[in-house]
């Protein structure tokens, strides 16, 4: 039984607790965090179901005030486990790993570290073996995440030499109100680093392209013209896609209007949170052109990287060998493809 | 053990069976609709843990291609039951009220439909009395059932005399396609009807109103100037409000900034789709000025009204003598005031 | 002097209006409309520099009650005018088209209407030729229009064989309340009705797209990936696009952040209603990926067509004998590329 | 002829410019700011109608690069100035203010600076004598500025004792990318700084107020809950403010369906960037309770307070000796009113 214990218990954290109690071989031993905020008020509300440790500068008496019972310090919680997920704002992680680092303890970083950070960047399909008994590993960020999951199961099936992706933004997540932005459509400078974050997990594959950010909550939406080895027929993508246990096709006509349909199915599945981990392609989005293939995403972005997460878990610990062991475990343990059965 | 039934799998209707599922003395027979919607494929996807019938002019050919069971016609479902929830889309309500009325079932109606429809408008605590052994009762709008929920909670306590409220409208539920509206408030004529409706319940008290719709998806705000009887402090209003097991007091310290901080906390919970059934009341809102008391409230457009409508079935079947005690057993079984314990 | 006449006082037809007023070779009779809209109450406002005429159906008595001076009937504004630029709602212009035949007139109509109402679809760069001397031209829409203007320069150029382009839409304009989207992104069934449009205009060219609709109101923004006859340098595209005079390079250094920063630019400016006649493409988003290029277009959805729509009264009526000569009487007295000097 | 200069080239900088060159009795020496922002941009490209000059920190290199010619120092303008018009960034002012005393220049600063900063806080109608030979007068927010003008308007009419108002916000202006909300209400602790700030300018007033943020960009909307000394009818009050010269009633049946419709009103009339100095108040909005007066005000943040600014002018410097003739001649030269005539 693996230990596993979560550092930040933000919008990430949260759900890698979640997804990290649903691995059988897996255990919860606690999240850390530095303040009463609302998602550590609603663990009090639900009778502490995880237990909480304090990092370092946490005022422990206004967590004493509130009634919220603390198991521990940070230093604490990295003792007892096998592996940290550190799911802390941008640039603590860096912070972290020191102490990581002095009790020679494992760890997995997300998307918003710096790539300096880790040994690799990991993504479980694209590059598992990459991973494999490593001690510090870094997630791409939730576009990229989702991106590489459509591009490697095209690059698997037909060869993939070059993309140009089109990032439709969403700009905050529902309850965000530190950022936000208001009947605007804003561009980032090209390449997006998404593009080239992607060549760093499949340095074969040529990428550019181009970021807007959009006023919307639920989900990033991703347009991707693929140039392959040699011609991908829409028909053969969309076989590939619904192959894939992390990829869920849908269409206009069964209702799936945009992104917050999706974001709307998932609350009518009963998903906690309405979360979802797969990425959603449009069956109605598959499209040629010449020898190019076009079509579009959808990334659920506050759920989304959580299966890669634990994918990396088992390779930094080197529990399965290789992605196709790793990744059906994680799928199985997660209710992954479910809807295929 | 009653058996209900449930017309339409909307918005309301989803949320209705998850109501009725959570009374103990209550059984859900199955619900009926018209089309595979979302709602209905997720049904499917979870393996249809609730009934299913088929509304007239259903496509029942449609349903059988895409493998859900259908249990039945919605008239067999009627025969079944002993009181039906009808959560139909506005006006369709009416239609269905022929069939009850054929076969002599008891109907809640929801705020989409003619207030002629039933013989009361209805609600668990400010006219419970009212509704005891009638056929057919109408609850009243998401805003109007969650503001009279605090106006009928002051008036308990000190008397109201007047109220002036601004409804500060979310225009779509999330997922909506159908609806919008961007970058634009939206005004209403004056009084809006949920000022009027709280005459018809309350009619000892004088309300008007001012309805603005925003573009946002989580949640509506009103405003309520209060003048009571007596001069009512804030302190004395905070006081009653915190007595009161469908409103939960919040503040902007504690991190509710808005709206949306009410559903990311939902989420947060678990609560399914992230649902809540109480309004929220801002301290830090509540003002005093002159003899007039002012203060903000949230109400969750989704799910407000669901505990209202099953104190409706407990009035219409005559199962509890009186408003205390049916609220007492509704709110028992949703599970309401847990955070107080 | 060129008679014109304006029929339908919309988003369109206003800024025709505007557009037509400055062409020193041609004279505005008169605009028709049917209802005292905003629009029409602002043209009283201002003292009626324009003469209304009141198509069939029009409620003569309301307009004679708010002091709205009427200079006659549709029919009338038809008879005294060379040619009418129809910006009525979408389906209305087929029945117009009637009455402009009827009495030998021609006529210009918008992207709303079917392409089957005119003998070309027309735009005044790519394919102005086409268009000379022809009774009836129908523009594309205001995202196809832009769009060509780009595609056609570096046609021009390089040579193009493939687009692939992501239109980012403005789901409404500013002041719109009869259509919108709140919190959601939203797609269009692959490929877009744009990259059919363009392949009309330009069959030489192969396109495919796919359009996700954006809750806001200022400018769509649309990506397009460039496969050209030899390799298209950023370099050279953008010494091309800078010789455009209907083309405004900008850059998010400069603050041009989005679409809005386009909408604030064109009001600090003091263009009338803010308006924009350039499509703009930021400099920073022109990257290559292998033998593709791939930028970024800012399309002013409200203005943008007016050029394209005069140019097309030049070529119906043969005042010029093609595009350069067309294009460059437009654009000076448009005033465009007055930033150049 | 009072000889004006402006610090600050933003949102209400630019306006205060508008604003000043309509003023016979007024001449605008020159605008200062800091850096070239994509305003200073737009007026390199209209030919420098304006005369700019630099603040201190300011790149000068940067300005020359891009042709952007120079008239002097700030310093220097304010030696030429009898008055400056201060709109700097919230702060800033304050600095500023030390660069007027030392030169012994009197000014008027706006909503953003802190209430010390001035001798009074200052409105043309609620309390033009107050500001009558002032060295430093301070505006209230525009909130606050349009707020008075209808609360003013009633309270000369028929006497005012209380007011409760609810502010909906547009959380940014047109073009804002540094601020912005997503898909959320936001609300401030009560009562408001508006309310309060009311009270300054009115102490005899009783005011409160609940304000809540929206994600839009084109006007506040306001509702007030108006007590009067004796019972103020729906009728009364729409007569007073029809005979107010900066008052607008607009209804819904005319097609003001919200505060989008004014920005797209200002549009039609042709307005220099869409702007108004009006409040709006809608008819079908003023509603009786009891004792209590209710209606809503749509308040066009960017350019409202434009005129109570240049109302302050003819106070600090005498030029009229109250607040019918100041405001007369102010409303006169922005050509307020006009359409009643």
């Amino acid at each position: 039984m693996i230990k596993v214990g979560v550092a930040g218990f933000g919008v990430i954290g949260q759900r890698l607790v979640d997804g990290v109690l649903l691995q059988e071989d897996m255990e919860l031993v606690g999240v850390a965090d530095l303040a009463p905020t609302l998602a550590i008020r609603a663990l009090k509300e639900k009778g502490m179901p995880v237990d909480l440790y304090l990092v370092e500068g946490a005022d422990e008496e206004a967590f004493k005030k509130l009634g919220i019972p603390v198991a521990g310090t940070f230093s604490e919680l990295v003792d007892k486990v096998d592996i940290m997920l550190d799911a802390s704002p941008g640039g603590v992680g860096k912070k972290n790993k020191e102490l990581y680092m002095s009790k020679n303890r494992k760890a997995i970083f997300q998307g918003g570290e710096k790539n300096d950070i880790a040994d690799c960047f990991f993504h479980g399909y694209a590059n598992y073996e990459k991973g494999l008994g490593k001690d510090y590993l870094k997630l791409t960020s939730c576009n990229t995440t989702g991106l590489i999951r459509a591009v490697d199961c095209l690059d698997r099936a037909f060869g993939v030499e070059r993309v140009a992706i089109t990032i439709i933004r969403r700009v905050a997540d529902p309850g965000d109100y530190h950022r936000g932005l208001t009947n605007a459509l804003q561009i980032d400078k090209a390449p997006s680093h998404q593009a080239v974050d992607l060549m760093t997990i499949m340095p074969h594959i040529e990428a550019t392209g181009i970021l807007v950010h959009t006023p919307v909550t639920h989900g990033h939406i991703i347009t991707v013209v693929v140039h392959g080895k040699k011609k991908i027929s829409a028909e053969g993508a969309l076989r590939a896609f619904e192959s894939h246990d992390r990829i869920r096709l849908v269409s206009i006509d069964e209702g799936f209007l945009g992104n917050a349909s999706l974001f709307r199915y998932a609350r009518a599945l009963g998903n906690p949170r309405g979360d979802m981990y797969e990425i959603a392609i449009w069956r109605d989005s598959i499209v040629e052109t010449g020898d190019d293939l076009m079509f579009a995403i959808n990334i659920p972005q506050e759920s989304v990287s959580i299966p890669e997460t634990i994918d990396a878990v088992r390779a930094a610990l080197e529990l399965q060998p290789d992605s196709a062991s790793a990744t059906q475990l994680t799928n199985k343990y997660l209710g992954m493809a479910r809807w295929k059965k």
